[in-house]
């Protein structure tokens, strides 16, 4: 039987479909209010998180689940990620119990947890989401991971189709993933999902970004990179701006931030290099850092159209799922 | 079309058809078990929350709602109240987002955010409330802001009303707010809340506090104010007993706790003042510092009961927004 | 009317009637979907949880219940034990008004509160449990107390029966409750109460511990109990692995670990000793201190079995109480 977690891209079978599926859910969310009915959802956070948590239990209920949720840190929970270890220290339970027990009451599991920032390796090989994938026995959900957050990436295509259907564009549509200044680092896992996202569709992809700052090649290959923001903007018809740390491991700067680098905000003068861009953020945003007041505050700004439709990328994906794992009709 | 907050007394439309709406809640609280399929009210605490939360939680649940609870504080989730800030310090995301990115996923959205206490402007301007419904999309209801507690009052004129009817009362009933000690500085929300509501009603209303400890006259206009608690106690019906710090801006003691004030304890010989008078409080309390084990342990304690009209002064709220939100009969 | 509590075996009616009723729930677990539709189950802990969290929410789930959940330590809310105390301290509530409000609010209350492993004669006479069951005004289910665990010990005897049954077993099970190590002090609740339902089976019941860890002899009356490890484990059919701290109080030793103990380890050697034993354990388990890798990997380890049947165990404990005070059919 087919993998049914969704963790990337990889796991869409047709985005096409999925889009319109995902459309149609948006038009009329409780179409399938009994579809998932005694069916549980788990979402487990090892990180904090508002969007995903709110929409995900919304797209859950849309389709008449249950919703249990784990904060994992909160609780004081620590879980042993190493095989073999002997669990005399601080770590209560090995992930296999974990996953393992969590599967025994949930039919689907979300999972969120966050690049270390620390250890490009274990970022890149997705440790923990991968050993939960290992020992759960039921598919799991990416809710962000280290490398990817699959759920907003689509969320993004779908506001993205939105509006080039609204303008009536009649060219290729040009869409500019932006770097952002930022005083935190921040994982790749965004910006990454996006390119790959991107890269599937019909639209035209420029990622602009410093020097230094380019993503990982594996992901962007085949995809145009600017280091001049200005003429990245041109005639563009979405901005997306997004801060990422770096992906370099020269001098071992990995999962650092940029410096010196604020000229990198999105204003409206660079706005105004644009064919009227539509401008887009995952959320949350630092104001005046990331983009000025000027640009999210305009007509023009469509953020919260993207975290609105986060309730219909979960729901499809979820409806997907229990299509394929229980059939349909469903059982109850 | 109207405003469909609700944030106090201001917003009831017509108090006693409000009363009986409730009435028939709590006779009958499944009436309108579907009322609310399909919505999602959203409760968001920027402080903790027992009472509030659970009995809310409830009302929307007798309705048929969904319900989805943020704790900021516990999630480590700092918001960015000012306009035209750089947010390259603390705050994560700014109140525009979250207001505007939660009204993507929920219908109605209550909100708890205390008063600072330190700042009596802000407080008492209720900053944080007024920028949450200014930037939300949907209507807001107050879980207890800065100044006031318009669920807990409702639920507190129920109380008084049933009473009322239960001791079939001849005369004008005698309603005293009565001042307690406490050993921390508590906000003026309760009280202010509950002069606002009983001034509504064809009760006597008397505030009895320490010199020093009047309220706002803006809500106290027009009410009688006693020093003197025995006196104030005489043939009433009703002993309501709060603490709250320091209104007034006289050295800087906005917010201040009273010292050697343990003497306004309601006590039973204080008591025995009374025409047998129930006894309130909102809790949670502090035993034998508010009030004496004997008084809340007595026959006339009516504080479970007020706890218990939580649901339904929670639940005609709901219906209310509902009804006028949406229309009846409901869509769904 | 009879008590409706559930914190012990003493409250179990007929033991082999709700294994029935279990089994059936686990053939099918919405077969009462709607029999608890309109009642609200309360779980309120003062300790953390992610089975007895997750399985007792879905086990209500299952019937239809709403569920509220209250975390007492997260929320910060502390809550007053002692009768008369002048409350001027830290507490916020007596746990008078907090047992009385949750019940306003709920119609069945389970509670977490664990042993202090400080105070033998207060963790024994417990009494959190014992305080929050007087001023609850509804029933009560221990989601584990200070000395007992029945929802787990419900679901240990399910596991028990199912794998008797599989295996075809056609002597007397011999059922052996084994010490095992553990880097921090832990309460005697589960293995207490593990002794005390095993009891009243037709299994042989065997306790092997090292000296000084024997249980309460209230307890283990009557049951075998055996210093040496290797001598209990032969012919076992059920090795229950477990830690718990020192229940003596001679010098003051109440609440304490085991030193070089390590020993006590199940591995597979032991286990070669027994009739093909299955390996039971209520996790959170620490692999290779409480047992080996190879144990707990083994096609004889039936731990995530025992965590599945928590549903069952649950659903049958909260199907009991809501028949008994609702009656059936229901009346919604």
């Amino acid at each position: 039987m087919k993998n049914l977690n969704f963790t990337s891209f990889a796991d869409v079978p047709d985005l096409q479909e999925w889009i319109k599926i995902a459309q149609n859910f948006k038009e009329n969310p409780l179409s399938h209010e009994s579809f998932g009915k005694g069916k549980t959802l788990g979402l487990l956070f090892f990180n904090p998180s508002l969007r995903t948590r709110l929409s995900t239990q919304k797209a859950a209920m849309n389709l008449g689940m249950n919703v249990m949720i784990m904060n994992v840190q909160q609780d004081g929970w620590t879980i042993e990620m190493e095989d073999g270890t002997v669990m005399n220290q601080n770590s209560q339970e090995h992930i296999k119990e974990a996953a393992g027990v969590i599967s025994q009451y949930c039919d689907i599991i979300g999972v969120r947890t966050f690049a270390s920032l620390a250890d490009k390796k274990a970022d890149y090989e997705e440790k923990v989401l991968q050993k939960f994938i290992k020992y759960a026995l039921v598919p799991v959900i990416s809710l962000e991971s280290a490398t990817a957050h699959p759920l907003q990436s689509f969320a993004d295509i779908l506001t993205i189709e939105e509006f080039k259907a609204k303008t009536n564009l009649t060219k290729k549509s040009k869409v500019v993933l932006s770097w952002s200044p930022h005083p935190k680092a921040l994982p790749q896992a965004v910006p990454n999902s996006f390119v790959n996202w991107v890269k599937n569709t019909d639209s035209e992809l420029v990622i602009a970004c410093p020097k230094g700052f380019e993503l990982n090649p594996e992901y962007t290959k085949g995809v145009s990179i600017v280091h001049n923001q200005e003429e990245a903007f041109k005639d563009a018809d979405f901005i997306y701006a997004k801060n990422w740390s770096s992906f370099s491991d020269e001098n071992e700067i990995y999962g650092k931030i940029g410096q010196n680098l604020e000229h990198w905000i999105v204003d409206e003068a660079k706005m105004k290099l644009t064919n009227n861009a539509k401008f887009m953020h995952c959320l949350p945003v630092r104001r005046n850092v990331v983009v000025a007041d000027e640009v999210i505050d305009s007509q023009n700004s469509v953020v919260l159209e993207q975290a609105h439709n986060r309730v219909y990328s979960a729901q499809t994906v979820l409806f997907n799922i229990l299509e394929q794992k229980f059939g349909y009709p469903m059982p109850y």
